[in-house]
């Protein structure tokens, strides 16, 4: 079943048809893996364009694009000569679109990805832009939670940390909006609660959720994704550093419980390196399942699964 | 026909025979492309090494090689470890041909292609070396003149913006050198109008050229060739400010003639958006030409067309 | 026969049996070249990552892959997005680990290298740690001797110039180690002497070396490695400029001798150009022996060899 879009920009244009399709396709992609790759894209390209640097999602596309036998051509950085130039991004998207068969694009900018999409001849994924969206990666998140749980349907799910600025939470409620008998658990500093425009979101669509400080609340969910408490958010240091120890997971609260323990990545001392060694820790296969997520959503958006 | 060189440096080194058959590889390069590609160059690896930053030339050159079977190997920007360390560019060349099948290079300095080709023991191509030459940039142009108009003899061209500086009217009217009953409309501000030893060329050529600063004249032509009128070659501002008014190409000057739009891009804002949306607008097509011309030169000079 | 390691760290793991083996796939890996590579990696990915650029390196290990099938994701300079945001290189190794099938790694920290491979799930390759090692550049010194010279046991070699921080020195006295009725002439400044903890290791393994100010001394050997005496270890500039012209080898030196002159590269002015033409002249040789060398490892390490 082809996707109902040519471009992904947000998660938000997603129906539940779209997410288990596409989670479908990257278990299908999983087999590819374990065979050594396919053949599936030979001959195409994929235009890699992260204006701004993101190492792990870019060497994630490209790894995807090459296990499935297609090529890669990419920029990084500032040294785009385009930019320089003063060449406007949907110029360089309509030059781009001459080379390339599909673009992945990371912008720091919110909204880029919009503006790029909508002069790019090819295919469009949004690899990021800014504070706005990252569609792979919620779906990832999704992915993992699907292949650990074995459903995604009637979960406690606990989000913990930067929950205001937080990207991959926000994107991450969106896609739990599309499923059954979701509770959420927002465990948070004051500063750093979820915004207003998300928990509308789940109350419109009659998602439970409690809002806690409280980081042992979290323990009994049946997920908890950890994403990192920002330093540059906090006006008092001393209040950042009482708070931090507060927002640190360590092997002991974890051990012996059910919760699996999920994080974007990077971290930087919020999941306790004790954790890593527990069954629960997911988060570097978390990471893995980037590479058929990415898989599927190639292959999906260039027809050929 | 093999090339009758092993590198390309300039676009003097070019016969009108030489001209001919890369534009006929050329064309069977845009065959080749329609059905996805081919393995011409399976097991070839180009070097793509780019010691000033040039997205769009690097990255057509890496589709090309990629779109043939190639590999690539890429270095682009100051990050080029043998310039801190204080090699020679003769020794970096040496050391690469031990690497790599054949070899593309963007360089700051105007002479530096023909220091590297000299020590180059594979067949060598000139991205654009400085105010110098750009072969690649004249041949894409060249061909879209002929797709686009089917032929090059007997043609009106005019030149438009900055003739001084700009690098790729040159280039392109030495080709055009090659070309019977072509005559030449030369459009630019009194500052920036067309060097003597271009003009002395056209003369020796017997190419009639008028030079004007009236943008309309241009518009009479078959084929308007727009560059960028660059402000730091402005003392004053103002005067460029006001220059810079008069060479905006729009809409409304184009609508309704049969003048074909070319710009070798990025563009900022001396062709208005509007002018995207007229047939005679060629500049994002001839960007995509770009792929075909690299494709013919690679096969070519690896004695593979 | 495989190499009883999943990690290479350091020369000082290898045995006479793994250095032999490994020049003996090397030396069938030059037949696959001439033949234009081959299939055997098709389908693995090397992931390449230079936390600081080196580009002759970068370049040699991303040929070798390709030359045998394979594909590549590649980071490399300050613009990696994980060191920015702070996060621990065993979690990128571990990131990574779930993307590619083997890892190249060049880091300014000596000692990084382990920390890296400790937390790689996938075979891991040492491309120079700063001070520290670089095995695949003695390998490819020692290759290019036994090339070159038919043997390595029976040989006097002398090593010219930073004996004292030359990496590369070092890592070959290590290798040399393993050979049989080596002699060693090691000529530097007083300043640049080799270090105790390699002359100890000569000591140990009963190799006679002399030491001596003397470049004439050096031409006597069967092999002369050049290396730079690098300006920054000397405090008086006008002691430096005296001794640089002591050790710049010139083409009146070499000439009609039987040394065989070899260098790391890059060369800063301590080879004249004029050596290049004589056939003593081995260091462009000895660059392209870093393609079959890596070929064999790549090869060796996955298993595939």
């Amino acid at each position: 079943m082809p996707l109902p879009f040519q471009h992904l920009l947000s998660t938000k244009q997603l129906q539940r048809a779209d997410t288990e399709e596409i989670l479908r396709v990257a278990s299908s992609m999983e087999n590819v893996l374990t065979k050594g790759g396919s053949e599936l894209l030979k001959g195409k390209i994929l235009a890699s364009l992260f204006y701004e640097p993101s190492t792990r999602t870019r060497l994630s596309f490209e790894t995807a694009m090459q296990r499935l036998g297609g090529n890669i051509i990419t920029a990084e950085g500032i040294q785009f000569s385009s930019m320089y130039k003063g060449e406007t991004l949907e110029d360089t998207m309509r030059m781009i679109s001459q080379y390339a068969d599909i673009v992945a694009m990371r912008h720091p900018e919110q909204g880029s990805a919009e503006i790029a999409a909508r002069a790019c001849g090819v295919p469009f994924i949004n690899a990021g832009d800014g504070p706005g969206q990252h569609p792979t990666q919620a779906l990832l998140d999704l992915f993992t939670i699907q292949k650990e749980c074995g459903k995604i349907d009637d979960l406690c799910i606990a989000m913990v940390g930067d929950l205001r600025y937080g990207r991959t939470v926000h994107s991450l409620s969106y896609l739990l909006g599309l499923y059954k008998n979701i509770r959420l658990i927002l465990v948070s500093p004051t500063e750093l609660t979820m915004p207003e425009k998300v928990t509308s979101f789940l109350r419109e669509k009659s998602i439970p959720f409690v809002e806690t400080k409280d980081l042992a609340a979290g323990l009994r969910a049946d997920v908890m994704y950890v994403t990192r408490v920002q330093q540059e958010r906090f006006a008092d240091r001393n209040e950042y550093e009482r708070l931090k120890l507060q927002y640190i997971l360590t092997g002991e609260m974890v051990r012996g419980r059910n919760v699996l323990v999920m994080h974007p990545l990077p971290r930087v001392g919020e999941i306790a390196p004790d954790v890593d060694l527990l069954p629960n820790a997911a988060y570097f296969r978390q990471a893995g399942n980037g590479v058929p997520i990415r898989m599927a959503l190639l292959a999906m958006l260039l027809g050929k699964a």
